[in-house]
């Protein structure tokens, strides 16, 4: 038996994940992400963690097949970062770096990325070939699985569906700086706006208007009860959620759409509000695709991590 | 040296093409697709065809590495055909059915995906490993390489991306039932009917008014020679455009989009033209795409058939 790393680099925390070559996550830990000086300590301290982990567990490094790593923000298929502004990396060889520091070969990949073949490996995608990956959170996120293989894109950008223009009228812009991205209206934070901008023209009533600091969980809780407005808000929200996985749909042809991020815990009420507004979009030829919620949360990043270093090294 | 044939299936006719192994077109020649009794001649007349063409020329038939076929409708990775409305056919596996005829291993994709692998090989996507291939005619097809390979879809319907929706609020159903599909506006079609709309409600002079039987060229010609509702025409076109291939190119991530079919005969002005519009709506990541004009022109499928059975049993 082989065992290898799959580890998730976020902006503040680094979760590193041991794994048996049959996919069983063995251990898990954190360590901190130290941004300072341009983030060089990242991967020294990721190598350090995890050869004390193998030092102190008596493991060999022949057992080892390999690590696997997600990173928040541009990496093609040959490992090279292109500036993750969150980590205050500029440009370079990802993989090389921390198989240097290692011993290890590493394969690298985005984090959304990763964590869509962590999810179609063992969570909600498992049994297909072809897979559609949305984060619905704080912003939208989006991986692409073709045939068992991760799309990583020509400059490691694949799949930010959370950047499809929807309605090129829209007058706000998003973070992204362009106007009408699916992010400004299927995020938590679209969710809410969208909510606000209705209630303040509605004459439905509404228990909305009372609540401070309104959240995306209101919303859902609030039309859970019947409130008749935030009902209307997410019709508009499955609208707009129907046209952006319809599209992405027609572009893929994917078997299953697996929907994560804290809009999901909204649960079944989420695809349920979907799938009319899915066929409506969606070209007949790819309706077939099956709708199914994210089952690994946090953990899905490191199983995606090591499922990279299990196809290339395994 | 082995060799090979490439087969481009249409509804009216069969376009039969002899390669080398390195991809160069030895002969070619057509058969007329026999579209009669739910099409069941039409994979016989073709199996003879090739069969007297490798009789007549002294081939050997172990010099013969097998043939590859695009189909006008839905084919699945495995060569399921799901319905070609055009030619009458059902449901089955063509690979199978080709190879029993032949004698030859076969190896199927969608007319329009395989046109595409075309365009990668040897025509305007050459040299790079991520495509978008679009095909701007009587309607809007599509294609997608991905890291080299065709990305089939799950049900064989990849790369619909005539039928992204762009404008939901249209009120003129596109021919697949949708409304305010790509194809409505980016078509050789969609111009004439866009131009149509233009010219009834604009006070800007035009020569376009005078024009009986309307064509796309017509209006490209107009432009050119500075017909100001043909250029304001224009700009509304390659808004459309932009938008389909912005949103395409943020979710695929390409080194390249190529452009074929009738409407890409414009011409350089055509990119041109696309360019400021898909700066506008794709994800800055992606941004760095590439534009070129498909350069294979009707061989575009013969050559790409050819690819896929080299790339499965060259």
């Amino acid at each position: 038996m082989k065992y290898g790393f799959g580890i998730d680099l976020g902006g503040t925390t680094v979760k590193i994940a041991y794994f048996d070559e049959t996919g069983t996550m063995l251990d898990k830990w954190e360590i901190p992400t130290n941004t300072a000086q341009g983030g060089q300590q990242i991967l020294p301290d990721i190598a350090a963690s995890i050869r004390q982990y193998i030092t102190s567990h008596g493991i060999a490094d022949s057992d080892i097949l390999g690590l696997g790593i997600g990173v928040p923000g541009p990496v093609n298929a040959k490992g090279m970062v292109n500036k993750c502004v969150n980590l205050g990396w500029g440009v370079f060889n990802i993989s090389e770096t921390l198989s240097g520091l290692t011993g290890f070969p590493v394969k690298a990949g985005n984090d959304a990325n990763v964590a869509a073949l962590g999810e179609f490996w063992k969570g909600g995608g498992q049994g297909c070939d072809n897979m559609v990956f949305v984060t619905l959170g704080t912003g939208v996120g989006g991986g692409i699985v073709v045939e068992g293989n991760l799309l990583h894109g020509a400059h490691g950008s694949g799949a930010e569906i959370g950047h499809l223009v929807l309605n090129p009228k829209e007058t706000v812009p998003c973070n992204c700086g362009k106007f009408g991205c699916a992010e400004q209206y299927c995020s938590a934070t679209g969710i809410v706006r969208l909510a606000r901008e209705f209630l303040k023209t509605t004459s439905l009533p509404s228990t909305l208007g009372q609540v401070e600091n309104l959240t995306c969980k209101d919303v859902f809780d609030a039309a859970k009860a019947g409130d008749p407005a935030a009902v209307a808000i997410l019709e508009q929200v499955y609208d707009y959620m129907g046209m952006l996985l319809g599209n992405v749909c027609s572009t893929v042809n994917p078997e299953v759409v697996v929907i994560g991020g804290g809009v999901s815990k909204a649960g079944e009420v989420l695809l349920e509000g979907i799938a009319p507004y899915f066929q409506k979009y969606v070209f007949h030829a790819a309706s077939g695709a099956r709708f199914a919620l994210a089952s690994l949360g946090n953990d899905a990043g490191a199983y995606g991590a090591f499922k990279l270093a299990l196809d290339a090294f395994g």
